[in-house]
């Protein structure tokens, strides 16, 4: 059977939910560690920094240093600064994504003339923000967004995603953002970049099929869906691609490491 | 040539334009008055009472008494009414809409499951409110949306209006809002009630071809566009389906009045 040089994992359903370790997962990674695999965290969660993210995978057991996670705010900033350095970024959004711009030297500054309006999740949104990002379009910006998550399952209920979020300037300018985590590319490549493997020496682990699962196949990868979160078995049943491996739980592919 | 018995007009570009009135439709409201035909003002601006919206028209030199306004706010208060009577509501939105829920009898208590999310301009949106309507929604409410117009005209450029407002929670919960303000029939029915006369006998006058003729089509009426708005010569003629009738203003109505 194929072995993998390196993987790129989701988080929320495959390592963790909500508090709560998957302890599966930890022996997982704690089997990657002993092979001495390479892997890589990949979030599309924008509001929270590389360091952060680490920190909640440490307390619940889960190796890992701020470098082992890939965020879409660290992917949107690195892909900003690829399209043009120093420029000037309209920011909605939490702190994971205005500090990932701010790293990378990219500018917020009302100023002059905006390049980007770059949206992210954000629980201080309010119509000012909408309408600056509306006007920076108008006038000629180009419109970036973090993830189209539509939801952030809560303990209430499932609560409006950045994916939503976006629509109110998508509707009102007509204009359609650049995505760019799971399941776009744009994230995929950032991480297959740092990770320094290929797509088809790399495996994709996740628990949802339409962002992780996705993600992975767009990317060029082989795909391993763990039922442990969003997807069902009956879900995916009716699908029309599948992934290339299925386990309940990532216990069962520690053999396969 | 025909006679109609009423009039439904438009405010916003057919009688005004932001502060300034337009002085043909001052002349053409002032012999509507002489002749004693009926008159209704049709806004999709949820936001005002009728009172402040007749305040500002006598302002302009425009007769109107609150009875001579019917907004968005009005025609969806009166038709949850009509589906429920004393139902209670969630509301996003601002005073007008608050307003006229409120004398229609409609209760707003998060004490006891919500029957309908009502969404309108609100100047003051934030997550919370989003989350709210969005949990609603999950728990059965019906989702009710003042108006779809995706954009509010000011003088900084396009800002979001209702239409990409609500359309976080269309994306969110999945499901799509009843509209009631123009191009929809729901108001234009609310108006023909009040004004008592059959969509035949009444015309619509107004400036946006996708609310205001769309809406006076809807209904089965004739329609006359006024070219002092909105839709220009040029995007008129690109339209499968033209209004009954066209002028550049509506002094050159007044002959047929």
């Amino acid at each position: 059977m194929k072995q993998y040089k390196g993987y790129l994992i989701d988080l929320d359903g495959t390592m963790f939910r909500g508090e709560e370790p998957i302890v599966a997962a930890v022996e997982f990674i704690d089997m990657l560690n002993k092979k001495q695999l390479p892997y890589l965290f990949i979030t599309n969660n924008s509001s929270k920094t590389q360091k952060e993210v680490s920190d909640k995978l440490n307390h619940l057991g889960i190796y890992s240093t701020p470098e082992h996670v890939v965020t879409t705010s660290i992917a949107t900033a690195k892909y900003i600064k690829n399209k043009k350095q120093n420029a000037n970024c309209y920011v909605i959004g939490e702190t994971g994504i205005n500090k990932a711009l701010q790293e990378e030297g990219l500018e917020t500054s009302s100023d002059r003339e905006y390049d980007f309006v770059v949206v992210g999740i954000d629980r201080q949104i309010n119509y000012e923000k909408y309408a600056n990002a509306c006007l920076a379009i108008q006038n000629g910006a180009t419109f970036i967004s973090t993830n189209s998550d539509v939801v952030i399952p809560d303990e209430r209920g499932l609560l409006p995603g950045n994916g939503a979020l976006t629509s109110v300037i998508t509707v009102s300018t007509g204009q359609m953002p650049t995505f760019i985590g799971k399941p776009e590319t744009v994230i995929m490549d950032e991480a297959l970049s740092i990770i320094n493997l290929s797509p088809e020496e790399t495996l994709m682990v996740g628990d949802n099929y339409d962002t992780d699962i996705l993600a992975g196949m767009n990317a060029g990868m082989d795909t391993l869906m763990a039922f442990t979160g969003v997807t069902t078995r009956e879900q995916l049943s009716k699908k029309d691609r599948l992934p290339t491996h299925q386990v309940d739980n990532l216990s069962e592919w520690i053999e396969r490491i």
